[in-house]
Order: structure tokens, then sequence, then C-alpha cells
């Protein structure tokens, strides 16, 4: 049985791999701060020493970090991922990286010996409990095969997209769909009871048809009540926005629509919105 | 038992009235072309003379017609359906109308001692057939609840919205959404393909996530295809998308993404493609 | 020498007729309220009893009135222009109206036997009383042809449009253009001085360059000083866009650069700055 | 007398260079191809060795070279004004470049003891010829008077607009409202030609009112034309509209209609009309 590296215990890392363990898997574990190390070492996994340490003792290390900077320090940092891996080991990088730092991370395991794949997921802290993950990974097909035992113990779905980069620009398409529904969910609320109609009534029409979709079972009614705690924050999604549309500069594709989506998220931001849910762009559109 | 009328046996009124039959009530039917009446009566169908003679008849009267300009004929026609009404008799307009229509009607009906509710529905042949259409009624609140036990056997799912032109409007806000949802899903497949992902590995994607919903699973794999046999035919869809910019305008509602995918709708009618689905707007989005 | 009728003495009808006095024109004067006459009148006008003795007894009458509602009232009311036109007479519209009424007015003129131009105006007091207005003339040539030495003593230009409707159609995407190079103004200010740039540089660098014009001139230090006295009321120019927005689906040209400023007049009149000088769209851009 | 260096002879700088010679100033030219130095050399100028001697030598140099490739190699490259600067001797870079280019050369002029302005220019071939010409410059104050002598010969007016980067951000909001102008004005004539106005109507009244520019009056004619040979090429203004949105997310501030404008420059890119004149993006409004 390979023996799984795993960097990275907050809140998505520690039950993806609880689920590794669950399945009987055998975990190296390590954390920046160990204590978090504690629950998963009671559920049979070993502790590692450093990243280093972790990465050259196993067949596959797994890491779902915070943002680009902690993944660069995890790697290149001081007794890092870097130091340690080679021998065509993998090392799979799960966080939500931008594809230059993936860039970088992918040349220098390659450079060691190593092989690399970035693997974003698609899903928060329930389908990471309950294995319901997608994975959208992109980078060395071999690696890919030999991790798919484990993205299937971690989740529903996985998606070999191509080279490395590929799965941030996957993440970006698929987020600026998302906020285009939230917007066209948005406006359809405000316009339909600015006309005198019931919110609830719009989103039950919704509910029944076959735009039906359980984000919008989420938001609708999230939007009515002016519920806005962060699932996803507004800023997030606009900082996707932005990088979706200059992606669309750099491979020369118009996008109006997503233009004004993203003119409205901004306001939403300027308005004092950007630690809530991205839902609460409504804010900018009820009156 | 009640007694019903129905005027319009075009695909969608054939197939109600048939439902109705099944399920063992007595049916009064009328069509222009008198032919298609046939099947009907075979399934035990009574045949109307007029419009005027049935709603004369009937406690309760169904209509569902092509456009305004029928639904004004077979109302205020020669034996239209305005002769017959009156002793708080019902008569449910199920045609897709402007509030203009639908409101001098209901003034009509009205004014000849009639109850009048305006009813389009949601959901096109086949959830016509399996009973699993969607009514959005509108108008007199006894009536509406006289006519529950009809819904109930042609639709899944009826919603009574107040005042006569409800129906209307909420229609405008929920194309609206689909209008949104479709450009959304139409600029994301673009810009993913355009920065080199497969689209077919976007629409996996997309249906894997919260965001799943059947009109993107039929819709995607159509743009990716080109195949755009109509639907519904996205010259129609703008109308709406016009209509409900109206109705923004109406009631000072600022609609600036609905506003940004009107532009895209309006590019592909220009571009000839107001005969094909509404997701031919694909077309002037992929390069 | 030509008898002119002149219809309305507002602020704007005032200030022609005296320039008609001035170049040595008989003119017959009628306002609703009689005691605007009198200034005219002291410049040697007669006073006519009515608008349909006016337009019985001059050869040409011209009107300039404040809004639809007001030319209808002047043109079809009570010893209205048309019980008194006829005989080849003409009668020159010069208020700004929709297409509707002038097309109306126009119809009942013709059949009338008289001849009709609608010939709105583009400027406001100062070259009223300068004589340099622009006439957006259309409809009867001839007409246009025998106004033409009024309009030369009016105004500094005047163009014949063809048909009418055209004088509106003209006003329309004159005022789109506007409204487009005015939030142009805002964006780029707002932009700027966002990023740490004066105001007043960014305004002066603009009355450098290719793009000077008089209306920056006067709306930019009006942004940054926030005086938004009325000249032209921000929801006039609103409803404008809303009227050009309409005119783009009737002839089916997509306009969503025009649409996303339609937008921002919207959401400005929604923040209840309507009544306010258009150029108070700033105040929903300036952070 | 001060002696000028100036480190480029394209047509600007040549003009440029001309007019400060008529003037009467002492200049030492360098070009990378020499032979361009020739018809200076003819009106008086000296010749300078390379970019290191040039600026070793002047108390003043000034430079306007393509692109920031080319600024990087002039000044950072072997024999480049890098190696001669300092003393407190200034360098004056009147190219169009990027903040982060400029904010490199001037620190690397601070730290060799030189003063650093950089001064993108407002106008083209004509003004540089005729000296009137606008410099849009930022940076040390001092250098800026010291250079004010020299700005008055080459143009008509000249602002110091603070620290380094601020000339390239006051371009950026400059061409934004450009763009918002020709788009507005594109859409205007499509509209009313579509409405059925003739265009050189809609360009007659537009030169007759507030709205009257230089600008309108080249660009219109040349729409209505289609004669689109390139004054400043499509492409580039449709970088700067890329650039302004990015700084508008720098700065967190919505620009709604400027994301409409560029997405139409955009698709005016894609359609293969990026060579052309800005003007070009009529092509992708009118049918």
């Amino acid at each position: 049985m390979t023996s799984y590296g795993f960097l990275g215990l907050g809140i998505m890392g520690r039950a993806m791999a609880t689920n590794l363990l669950k399945a009987g898997c055998e975990v190296v574990v390590w954390n920046r701060d160990p204590a978090k190390c504690e629950p998963l070492l009671e559920l049979g996994a070993r502790r590692g020493e450093s990243p280093q340490e972790v990465a050259a003792r196993c067949e596959l290390t797994f890491a779902i970090l915070a943002d680009p900077a902690a993944c660069r320090e995890v790697f290149f940092g001081k007794q890092g991922v870097q130091a340690g891996i080679g021998g065509r080991r993998g090392y799979v990088d799960m966080s939500t990286v931008d594809a230059g730092t993936a860039g970088e991370i992918a040349a220098a395991v390659t450079e060691r010996g190593g092989r690399f794949l970035e693997a974003p997921v698609s899903g928060s802290k329930k389908p990471a409990e309950d294995g319901a993950l997608v994975f959208l990974a992109a980078g060395d097909k071999s690696l890919f095969d030999d991790a798919t035992p484990a993205f299937e113990v971690m989740g529903k779905k996985n998606f070999y997209l191509g080279e490395v980069g590929n799965g941030a620009r996957m993440k970006l398409a698929i987020n600026q769909v998302l906020a285009g529904m939230l917007a066209a969910l948005g406006e359809g609320l405000a316009l339909g009871q600015q006309a005198g109609l019931a919110g609830e009534d719009i989103v039950a029409v919704l509910a029944e048809g076959a735009m039906a979709n359980p984000m919008f079972k989420l938001k609708g009614p999230a939007m009515l009540a002016g519920e806005f705690a962060a699932h996803f924050p507004l800023k997030h999604m606009q900082k996707d926005l932005r990088l979706a549309q200059a992606l669309g500069e750099e491979v020369n594709q118009p996008l109006p629509a997503a233009a004004a989506v993203n003119a409205i998220f901004k306001r939403a931001c300027v308005a004092g919105h950007g630690d809530e849910d991205m839902a609460a762009i409504y804010r900018v559109m009820k009156q």
C-alpha cells in the first residue's frame, strides 16, 4: 500500500486526511501548527517532521494550503518540499493558486527529478467531509493515475485537464459562470420584487424549472433574507472575476456579460461588502 | 363533477386536455380546425360548437392559444368567449400574452359577470404530456381555487401570484434569469476553450458542482456541437429581454448585467440567428 | 413680407420671437398666459386671440411648447391650431416631442390641407437669445424652405432631415452620444482621482487635446465641485437613453456601451439624483 | 545655455529635436541607427557616441523611444544611460511606458545620484512638428523646472503630476475617456443610420453643439467612409483600456461603461481590425 504524505490540516485538509485514514491508507501528516496533527494521529496517522522529510519519505505527498504564499513557503522554504522531493516521487498541490506559482513549483519539482500535479478542488467543508469533492487536476499524467485511488477516496469526481495551469484556468472559467448565475439571480429577484412579485414566489418558480440548481436554492433565500455570512467571500469572487477578465485579455476573448458582472461585484466591494458572502451583491441591486 | 371547457388543441392543449380526460374529467373541446378535436372525442370529450357556446355551458373554460392575436380573436371575435361568459363562470387563459392583452380580457370578463385568471405555463411538450407543467396564475383568487384540481392534473406545481399581469411579469423575470445563465455558460465555454481547455471538460465540471442544472446539461453540449434547432427561438428570448428591460425602466430598477446580456442576444439576431435556438448566442461568442 | 405666428412664449419662445421682431419681421404672438405677450407687444408684435386665429391668419405659424401634452392641447384643443390651419399654410412645431405625437399632428395638418414641419431645437436659453440655435427639421420640404429665413434669424444652423419623426430620432441619437461622453468623462475623473491624480489636472489635460469640447469644460469642473444645479435634468437624459434603447430595439441595432451608460443613469435616478443636472451621474461613480 | 542630450530620433524625436535646434539650443543627439542623426547634425546638433556618453556630458538628457523594451535597453544596456548618469544631472524619459518600467529606471537614476522625470506626450507627428505637444510629467520637481524651457519649445502645455507613475496613469485615464467618446460616436452613428438618418447629418449636428471636438470631426467622417488607416492603432487603444481596467481593479474603482467599451474594442481586435485605426471599432457596430 502506498504511503501518502499530507501537508496542511486546515478545515479542508483535516477532513480529507481523515477520509484517507478511514479508508485504511497510511498517512504521514504535517502541519505548521503541530497541535492540529493530534486528531489525525489518534486515527492512526504518523507524524512528519517537516515538508522535506515527508516529501522524501512518501511516494506521494498531497498539500492543501491557504494561499500562494503558504504554498511557496512550504515548498521553497527551509526544510521545504523542494529539499525532499526527487526519485520520481509525486507532489500533488490541491491548493488554489495562480498559474504562475503552480508553474514555478512544477518546474522546481521536475528539476529535482520528481513529478508534479496541480489539483485544485471544487467544493467546501461539507463535501470534503463527505468525500464528495471534485478534483481539477493538471500536470504529470502518470502521477494523476497514481493519485487517482486517493482522489476517489476524497472526492466523487476527478478531471485530468492536461498541462500545469489548466487546473487554475478551469477554476476561473467555472467561477465566472457561477458569478454570472448569481448576478442573473439577483437581478431577476430585484426586477420581480420591484415589479410587485413576492421574492419567495420567484425563488419557488426557479426551483421548479430547467434552471433549478443547488446554488440558487441556497443563495436565493439568502438574498431575500439579507443573510450573507461568508461561505465564499465576495471579494474572493471579485478577484477571480478580475483574473478571468485578465485571462480573456490574454487569449483575446471578449467577455461583455462577465465584464458587467465584474463591475457589479466591484461596486459591492467598494460599498464595503467584500467580506460578506458573494451573494451580498444583492445589496447593491435591491432597493 | 365540474365540466371543463377547453379551447385550443395545439401541441400543448392536446396533451393537457388528454390528461384531464384520462383523469376522468368531463371536457368540452373546441378548436379552430375541428379535425384536431377527433383524437380527444375518441377519449370521451364532447364537442363544443364555438368559444361562446363552451364558455356559456361550462363552469370553467381553459384556453391555450398561439399568441395574443389568437387570444383576442377567440375572446372578442364572432361567437367568442365574451358573448358566452357570465354568471360567475370562469375563464382561464393559459396562453403567454402581454400584460395589456391580459388586462383587456380580464376587464371584459369582469364586466360580463364572469371571473378571469391568467395562467401562463412554464414547460413545453414533454412536461405537458407528463402532467408536469408549472402554472403561473394571477387574477381571481376564487377561480384559482376552483381551477386548482385541474391544474394538479395537468401540472406538478401552480402559483397564485396576485393581480392580473403578475403572471406575465413572473415569466419576464424568470426568462431574464434564464438568459443570464445562458450567457454565463456561453462566455465560460468560450473563455475556457480559448484558453486551451476542452469544452467537454468544462461542461462535465459544471455538471458536478452546485451550479448543475438541467438547462446547462442540454445547452452546454448543444453549444459545443453547434446544434441549434430551435426549442425556444433566440428572437423570442431577445423579445422577452427587451420587455424585461422595459419593465425595469417602468419600475425604476437598474439591470446592468441583463442589459449586457440583451446586447449579446441582439447581436446574435442581427447576425441572422434569431430563428435558431436561444443557445445560438454562442455563435457570436466562440471564435 | 411674411407674417409669422408664434405660439408659446416661455424662456425659449420669448427669446426666439424677440429675435424675429428685431430682424424686422411681423409677428403675431399668443401665449396661454397672455401677460407674457406684453414684452413682445412692446417690441411691435401683434396679439393673436387663439392658436386657431393665429394659424388661420399667418402664412407660417411657429410653436415651442413645454411638452407633448401642451403640444396636443394647443393643436387639438378648443380654438386650437387644427381648427385654423389649411390652405397650404404652414405649422412648424419646434417643441421636443415623441415621434408618435409629431406623427399625429402631422397627419391632422395634412388632412386639413396645411403643411407640417417638426423642428426640435438643439441649444438652450443663451443660444436662443444669441440667435445661435440649431434646428433639426423634418417633414414638408417646401415648408422647410419657406421657414428657412426665420430659422436663419433664430439660429446659426438648420438641418432638413426628411420625413416627420427624423427630428425626434436625431435628438435621441445626439443625446445618446452626449450621455456616453458624460459617462466617459465621469469614469475618467473617478479612475484618475482614485489613482492619485488631481481632478483639476485631468480636466486641464482633456482641455488641451483633440477631445476638448465645451461640454467637458462645463461639466468636468461641475463634477469635481459637486455642483449639479440642473441645466438638463438627469432624469430627462435617462428618459432619452431609454427611448434610444427602444429605438435600437425597433431598428435591430445592438448598443452595448449605451446600455451600460443607461444603467449608470438609472442608478443615479434610483439614488435620488434625477432632478439634479445630468452631470450628477458622477455621484454614483466617485467614492 | 544648457546643453540638451536627445536619445531617439524616430518620427517624434526628430521633430522635437529639430524644434530645440531651431530655438537655438545646443543638442547632442544619439540614435541606434546613426544615419538618422544626419539631418539633425546639418541643423547644428553634435553627435553623441552612446547613451552613456550623452548622459555623462549633458546637464539634461531627453529620450523618446519606441517601447518599454527600447527604454530598458537604452538605459540599462551596454554603454547605457545608467553608466553615465549622476551628479544631479537629469534624465527625462518622454516615451510611453508602463509604471513598472518607469519606476525601475527612476530608482536606478536616483541610486546613481541623478534626477529622473517621466514625461509621456499627448499628441502625434503634426503637433510634434508644430511644437504643440502636451507633456504629462511626473517625478523630480526640480528637474521638471529645469526642463520647462525645453518643454515650452517642444510643446504648448506641460503638466507636473507628482510622483513617478502619475504620467502613465494620466495617459490611461485620458485614453479611457477618448475610447468612451469614440464608442459613443460610433453607436450614435450606427443607431441614427439604422433609424434612417444620414450619417453626414449626424456628424454635422454633432459639430454644431456643445459636444463638438476635433476628434469627432476627424473620426466621424472616417467611420462613415470606412477609412481606417491607422493614426492610433485599435490594438494599442485596446491595450490601454485593458491597463485602465487593471488600474481600476488596483484602486478599487468600478468602471462599468469602460468595461463595455473595452469589450467592443476586443471584439474588433478578434475580428481582425487591430492594426487599423482605433475608429475601426465602427466595423463591429455598423450593419
